[in-house]
């Protein structure tokens, strides 16, 4: 086995693509040179698609959390109150951080593997109007729940004068988003999941309608201040220091993004997920969400007391190089969690679903080896 | 002319060591798994000489301000007094991100290419008894000097009891650092200047005086919580996703610092400068800072009415790919810097020392061509 031929099957960071990789050894250049502008506006005009908004995007140095904190620090004040959805571990984050600045947090909470629903979300609004901004979580990468954002925007929107913040951080680039269309204000995300770069990079657009409110808050933060990005901006820089080798990435990023194309993008990952869901489904492994909200980017499998979900990925880790993800909070030690987002296609998911085969085999547990692989064949074949 | 063959001389970001470029390029891993842990573990321990301490470094995601922000934010609050000592462009900033958070600033402030000496600093600590801390720039980028820190140091402990921060973003190791013996309690750098690293990491060390302060008070900051970062490394890792890439860099930058021998790795930086120095005078070119202060990781040029120090910039970059510093804020246009730090050694000076000198010819400010280089060159053979 070659110890750095890792088979990294994590909801992120995840893996490199050489081209990338190739890109972010280029020589450092100075942050503040016309060279280094002109990458800068460059990427971050190619990023807009991604986002579906003709918004600018802030490229951020820190990781997704810094953009969270971000979008809560300048659009609410101490007193001011918020609904927090919650289908998981970045949901409650988002609560969290919102704690921090004395926001008064009303949360809407769904069991792990749930969804938000529009229904919840109208209920609570109705309960909570005086809520100045809603959160939610895209794909709350904790249970693999890809929650409606499209219809709980639309809820908010028509119920409430609330913005509406999303964190996106575990799908933006691999399923559609459309932030101006839905009417959402704020759209955060990273650079270590769909966007195929290492941890590092935060990315936030922000609506006109945000702006507004923005524009009257003196935030209590410096670093996190978005008023200091967009004056950068319009001059083509940042305020502070950027990760300049990633943002070298990032072009290179934006460029495999382009010729792919992004409907073929989302195609693919909708196809690794399915392939994924029906593998599972042919070894009797029970899903932790249901089909209607599973994410393309990562599934988790809950067995109970099939077995021990850690011996499976500790045989998976020592023996095969193969590394998929455990569970978070009060799920620790008992699901697992596969990622299947960003550089990873239909093949590399027919090799992780044979690793897993073989090593539910060695821990015991009795399956048909290939079922699971056959399943997956079989809709890849389907996909043509 | 190759044109990614930058011969970059500002002062950070720096040039890049290959073997560090090449480690960055290692394959993605999951930044919960032992695997990093390992890694992260063992560099912040190497990293503690150069910082000169026994105490836990951090390591976070994000630029040099974000970690100077989290020095302000964790030991002091709204109504607080503090010292700010100010001898350019980022004393100010220092000072910038305090009242933000609403803390009563003292502004100690000299003209730029002055030092803060430690008479002034007792005579204005007489003057507010009230401050709980006093910050100071070790190396202030924006005009070379190099701040007297342990003689401030002993200032600040004999007369009062405020905790002493120190931004040493632009020297720390390029420069001794004895931050236990000197008594600092906060010191922050960034990855991108003696660190030979991309922009994106930043780390902090926090003396057990500063713990003190910092356990009492819940910052109005969540990625800038210090406490969490502090609980993470308890159990090897971060409380967020940490630049897994960056840290693959810096595991290959605490070895070369090693293999190279501290001593050593200051003395380069020494007589970088020394030779530095000696061209400009040899070339007639004013310096901006008194020798007592000089910093070794980077020299100013004031020119005054001699040339148009701009025009100088942009020959060197345009026709001899020389990337040299302006000046920022009051003296943007006006003065010239010189950056020698990190990954680079005497052979690099002789280069930019000569290229300058063409330049200077091609702008028709008269010299004698070589004048330069040859006080550089003697400064070079005398060191032996």
């Amino acid at each position: 086995m070659f110890e750095e031929k890792i088979i990294l099957r994590i909801p992120g960071p995840t893996p490199i693509p050489p081209r990338v990789q190739q890109a972010m050894t280029r020589p450092m250049i100075g942050h503040r040179s016309g060279q280094f502008s002109k990458i800068l506006s460059d990427v971050a005009e190619k990023i807009k698609p991604v986002f579906g908004t003709t918004q600018q995007v802030y490229v951020l140095a820190g990781s997704g959390t810094s953009a969270l904190e971000m979008s809560v620090v300048n659009t609410l004040q101490a007193g001011d109150e918020a609904i927090v959805t919650i289908s998981g571990a970045f949901g409650e984050r988002f609560a969290k951080i919102c704690e921090r600045y004395n926001i008064i947090v009303h949360r809407l909470e769904v069991a792990w593997g749930e969804a938000i629903t529009p229904e919840l979300l109208q209920d609570f609004l109705t309960q909570h109007p005086m809520a100045k901004a809603v959160f939610a979580t895209y794909c709350e990468t904790s249970s693999g729940v890809l929650n409606p954002i499209p219809e709980l925007s639309q809820v908010v929107k028509t119920h409430s004068n609330a913005l509406f913040i999303v964190d996106a951080v575990s799908c933006l680039g691999a399923v559609p988003c459309e932030m101006d269309e839905w009417g959402l204000d704020i759209v955060v995300t990273g650079s270590q999941k769909a966007f195929m770069l290492p941890t590092g990079l935060a990315f936030i657009a922000v609506s006109e309608q945000a702006w507004k409110r923005i524009e009257q808050i003196t935030p209590q933060a410096f670093y996190l201040d978005l008023k200091a990005y967009r004056k950068s901006m319009a001059e083509q820089t940042t305020p502070y220091t950027p990760a300049v080798s990633l943002v070298f990435g990032l072009e290179e990023v934006v460029a495999m993004l382009e010729e792919e194309g992004l409907p073929q993008v989302f195609a693919r990952h909708e196809l690794m997920k399915e392939m994924t869901r029906a593998a599972m489904r042919a070894l009797g492994l029970p899903l932790m969400t249901d089909d209607v909200y599973a994410s393309p980017t990562v599934t988790s499998v809950d067995p109970g007391d099939l077995f021990d979900a850690e011996e499976l990925r500790k045989i998976l880790r020592t023996k095969y190089n193969v590394i998929i993800a455990g569970g978070q909070q009060h799920v620790k030690g008992k699901i697992f969690r596969i990622g299947h987002m960003g550089y990873c296609d239909p093949q590399d998911m027919l090799t992780v679903i044979a690793l897993i085969e073989i090593a539910l085999k060695q821990i015991g547990y009795e399956i048909t080896l290939g079922a699971g692989v056959c399943a997956a064949q079989e809709v890849l074949i389907q996909h043509g």
